[in-house]
């Protein structure tokens, strides 16, 4: 998905998807309501990449959850099982007790759709937001890209 | 959910949905992903019961897709089985070969999500944009309805 | 769905799906992992309906799970969105800390699937199979119906 | 997953699957309905490796169906997003128009479910029941395996 200097290197996560029959309807073309799916699963991705914690482990382990306050999607192109989905995930926004993503999915060099993803971090047991725990915010400073380009 | 005047009832939809087991994540509330999906599904319903044509007919029987270019959504509560689901659907725009609808979803009288969609119409064996068909079009003209509160 | 005697009236449920083009694949059909997901909704709507409980309250409210070991299905016919789809369930087998259902699937007068699955009971928090709770076995009791038909 | 011969080594296919925090329920562990889609996914997957066909390419490029009429679960022990899902897939049956899959899945050195699964083959476009291909025909000969250990 094009070269990257390094500190894009640093902050840039692409996650591979392989869209299936399971995935397209009647129109042989992945269904609309799939395609949050799949920025999820590479945000979900991304989190255990880069700061060692997937969702799952995330609320069960540190009993911190993420719920998501925003999701928008553009779709600029059909999504099929033709080719490999890359979904590029960056973390455009780090708040006090917020992080915003920006999600490119790209297939066979064709830019499939653009969105951004806002989570907000609570304390799970008892659905009260808090900060950002401190040791990944730590991680998170150093993963802040600028805006999409 | 409120009252409406006459007109607003003429042009406001109402689609319940049974939230379940099946749709919640281990925070025993309903997965993100799963919230476009309800307000999908509330949208298809609102073409069967205003237009006649559910998606899977307008395709198959009309040649007619209506994908989607566009959706966001605001979470505002989080969704659970504890209470039925009220997704309100209002038709918002129409433009020559465009819809944008409102959705609203509801529980026990608290707004959970609100969020906003828009498909283009296509000649579906073609994926070649068209205008709205006229029969069609006659009946939208019909249900737009201001802008969302 | 057939002419039933009045015991069976007692213990056969319908439950209602709305087959939509989400849930269908290029085929044109519910795809084949979505059928399982319309057994189990029935199932969990039994619940409901027959016990009071669905699978979200009595493992939240009671910290009883059931979960599932085994399911089968024969697919018959193939499940579109043109018409309701009826699934019908029966409780078929009521064990110490088990329960088997049938299920059958039914689309303008034609049987699309039949199916058996069984869940167990368990505490919860501890994943430890106990026996059906005294309460919920009296209501079980019952509703065993004979061998499907 | 076991030491293999040479010739199971031919015959014997497994495909990773992430579980993740969209796939678990309340109970913090997969839903009973995202099994079959897991197992389906390693079907398909299979189908890709070792016949150069996915179910989407097999469907729009050639025309050829391969609806399941059959597919059975046991259910041994908990999927979690904890360990990678590993699915074994074995051709264990290939007859005149149709193929019989048993599927292993295994995580972190445990057997979590074992199931069976049935396809046959149809002319997509009419919905009609053929025999298995000839070039698909010689490549499965080659693949099937004796019945699951």
């Amino acid at each position: 998905m094009g070269d990257s200097g390094n500190s894009a290197a640093a902050t840039v996560f692409i996650h591979p998807v392989t869209v299936r029959w399971a995935d397209c309807d009647p129109a042989k073309i992945a269904f609309t309501g799939r395609i949050p799916y799949f920025a999820l699963e590479a945000i979900d991705a991304w989190w255990d990449a880069n700061v060692g914690y997937d969702w799952f482990r995330i609320n069960v382990d540190r009993d911190v959850g993420t719920p998501f306050v925003h999701l928008s999607l553009d779709f600029r192109s059909p999504v099929t099982p033709r080719h490999i989905l890359f979904c590029e995930v960056r973390l455009i926004r780090l708040g006090e007790s917020s992080v915003r993503f920006a999600v490119r999915g790209e297939q066979d060099g064709v830019t499939c759709f653009e969105g951004q993803f806002v989570e907000v971090f609570v304390k799970a047991s008892a659905h009260r937001k808090i900060a950002v725990p401190e040791d990944i915010r730590s991680k998170l400073e150093a993963l802040v890209s600028e805006e999409p380009r």
